[in-house]
């Protein structure tokens, strides 16, 4: 499953953290039931309510419909409505599909023109996802694309643009009327806890990836984290192929499962908690694969829009390694101490590419990385990855996530282990996960400012 | 010229931020001189001696002979020898210039094999940018390529390798033995401050960028911001060029110059310094033009490697807005008061698309953002920025760096606007702007672990 590692620590941390496992039963447990006070917000809890096979067949014959047509598929959303399927689309998008070109994100004149470009000569087929309808980036960009298809393909548009949003909503009602396909945007899930529904997983669908995979990895970790028995329609397949899944680590299950100490996604929110009260400000999710380069974007809406308000929270910060070793490491090993380091690591190995020896200099000079003859590249990056935890974990606090591959089914579950450890590092804060009271500020100034009626 | 903008700011702030700029007038003078201290790390200070008119002549017959050639060119090189290039080459490439593909920036078995198969069936040119090429990102990348380029090409390969690393180095003898073509780099500049070289130019020349008007406005912000007059092969031409290039601008000189108060580099570090004195411990960089999404990875290293030493140092982040208004703008708002906000601006309109009226809904029922109709996207993005900061500055500090316009000659004023700011920003902090040892820790365990001798 995965792994929740803490590297070198101080025995004061070490006994604070053991504190804080012991103190925190009881918000796990609340969480593991879902609370009646967030009722409204915790349809993401149990994937069988908006990721059950019937949702998932669905989308896969729609998207089957897409890529049979489509040569480019824009998705039109910013934020909860776009950073789920782009993580997944830029890190597993299969050869072949259509491309996946994103709007609805931006307000720059440039960029949209930019967009236009790369549909010319297409077959273009849209999806605009908006829970309210009222955001200003997907609403602008959708009344552009739409004027865009009708110009191209004239009544015949219809057929090509999808819409997600919320029953009974102006978007819902837009597509009765034109006759678009439309897709529910669930009404009990915030933006950004929506990637595991419609919202998320069409698009990726659509760009080839397993959703079925991501929704038995997201549903294999509900029942981890929750201490649950797998349950509803596939249960019984979903557990058999769970524990082939699983078979390679035995024990694995060990580590989570309902023992709160035991439970990763509890353990990180613990750690986190502790380390707060410590003084630092600053969490870094650093891995040293480029695939999740998108994973970051969603993983810092998901804690700054929960976590930060009340004036708390910790600020949430990406580093591209090793990459970034040569612009933030030297931050992190010297600069103010503000900042504590979680790493995402893939245990099994995924691809390999050897450094051959070098035959094309001449005899007389090697380039001075013959120790790197015969080595996999594979190899390589883990040992820089080893090499960073241990500097770093000396001068700052660092742990990891450890999960067995890059694929669809630990992309599905590394979404709900954030999600579900986000709302318990919200409840530890004494913060609303779900709210995002602070964005209205620059709305009600830039609406004024355009002569909106509000 | 770049204008320094200060927003709504309480009266303590205010005088700090006077007093500021009265105490480190000194320091202003000293780096306006450049200090004996660090002779051996400011040769970019004189834009004259590594981006003279010959370097410039010399780079563009380079380029246009590569443009002419290659379908591809690969830039191999990591942190200071590829996030300049990259910057502008993202936001200004011209069409039907060679995909400029970037390498030696990741030990990722996965990405690199993903660089290969972009490489297939392309007439392919490779520059190996590394100023110790005993860094293994660019040297194991560069051995990749080599192979490959040779299995393709046979010996005619040599012709299309170009490396560029200090006089002398093992890297200058390679392309002396095997008939690459080599390119100083320049042994008094340290990686990130070589934007205006050999380093920078030769990739943004390859991608049809201006780099004359690029050095050019590099040159300006010299005489500006070290209130020197224009001096050098090329001084009369520039000093007139520059002067039209202000005219639409007038009394904008006044104020830079030699004047303290009025010079945008020392206001802007004496602000960052007051701010830091305030416990302020993040500075974000934002702005609502997508075309500097890789400027920003510049940004951050120049800052976290300069100042982030001695446990002292701002945390550089940024902010893509719009869209992560949808995200890090909560916690800006509500979360921990631990940042402030630099906001990058452009002037003059670049661009435009007009929403028009919406005509493809049925009469019954429209999308509800009418209110759009026949406005511009420029004033509409334009209007989301003034009303960020209307909101974002009631809580937190903000403040705007304003250039003219997002063109060459506005990116070579940044290059040099920032490296000389953080020079001095540096200095008032008390630490070296130049060296980075903490990125020394990993690389010792690293390449122990490899068995490299060291």
């Amino acid at each position: 499953m995965l792994k929740f590692i803490v590297h070198k620590q101080n025995e004061k941390l070490k006994e604070e953290y053991q504190r804080a496992l012991g103190e925190n039963a009881s918000v796990l447990a609340a969480a593991q039931e879902g609370e009646a006070l967030y009722a409204d917000s915790l349809g993401w809890l149990d994937t069988e309510v908006w990721a059950n096979a019937r949702v998932v067949e669905k989308l896969q014959k729609l998207a089957e419909k897409i890529r049979q047509e489509a040569d480019a598929f824009v998705l039109i959303g910013v934020g909860g409505s776009n950073n789920a399927a782009r993580s997944v689309i830029e890190a597993l998008q299969r050869p072949g599909t259509p491309e996946i070109i994103y709007a609805g994100n931006t307000l720059s004149a440039n960029a949209l023109k930019k967009m236009l470009v790369r549909l010319k000569g297409k077959s273009v087929y849209i999806d605009c996802i908006a829970k309210n309808f009222e955001t200003l980036e997907p609403g602008s960009s959708f009344r552009v694309l739409r004027k865009w298809l009708y110009e191209r393909y004239g009544e015949r548009a219809a057929k090509r643009i999808i819409a997600t949003g919320t029953k009974g909503s102006r978007l819902e009602e837009i597509c009765t009327e034109n006759g678009y396909t439309f897709l529910e945007f669930p009404e009990n899930i915030g933006g950004r806890y929506t990637a595991m529904s419609n919202v998320g997983l069409l698009p990726m669908a659509v760009a080839g990836v397993d959703i079925e995979e991501l929704v038995r990895g997201a549903h294999d970790m509900q029942m981890e984290l929750r201490g649950e028995r797998p349950h509803g329609a596939w249960a019984e397949a979903r557990a058999e192929r769970a524990a082939r899944a699983v078979q390679e680590k035995p024990g694995e299950k060990e580590v989570c499962g309902k023992l709160a100490g035991r439970n990763p996604a509890y353990q990180y929110a613990c750690m986190r908690n502790v380390l707060y009260g410590y003084g630092y400000r600053v969490e870094m999710l650093s891995s040293f694969e480029p695939q999740f380069r998108h994973f970051y974007k969603w993983w810092i809406q998901l804690f700054a829009e929960s976590e930060g308000k009340d004036g708390k929270g910790l600020f949430p910060v990406a580093s591209e390694y090793s990459e970034e070793l040569h612009s933030v490491g030297q931050f992190v090993q010297e600069g103010t101490p503000i900042l504590f380091e979680t790493f995402l690591d893939v245990k099994g190995q995924q691809d390999s590419l050897v450094v051959e020896a070098d035959e094309t200099l001449m005899a007389s000079l090697a380039d001075g990385f013959d120790y790197l003859d015969g080595k996999d590249f594979w190899s390589i990056n883990k040992i820089a990855y080893e090499a960073t935890v241990a500097a770093h974990s000396a001068r700052v606090p660092c742990m990891t996530l450890e999960i067995g591959a890059l694929d669809a089914y630990h992309f599905g579950q590394l979404f709900y282990f954030f999600q579900f450890a986000c709302y318990l590092s919200c409840k530890m804060a004494g913060v609303n996960p779900f709210d995002q009271p602070g964005v209205e500020a620059y709305k009600v100034k830039m609406f004024e400012a355009l002569g909106k009626d509000v």
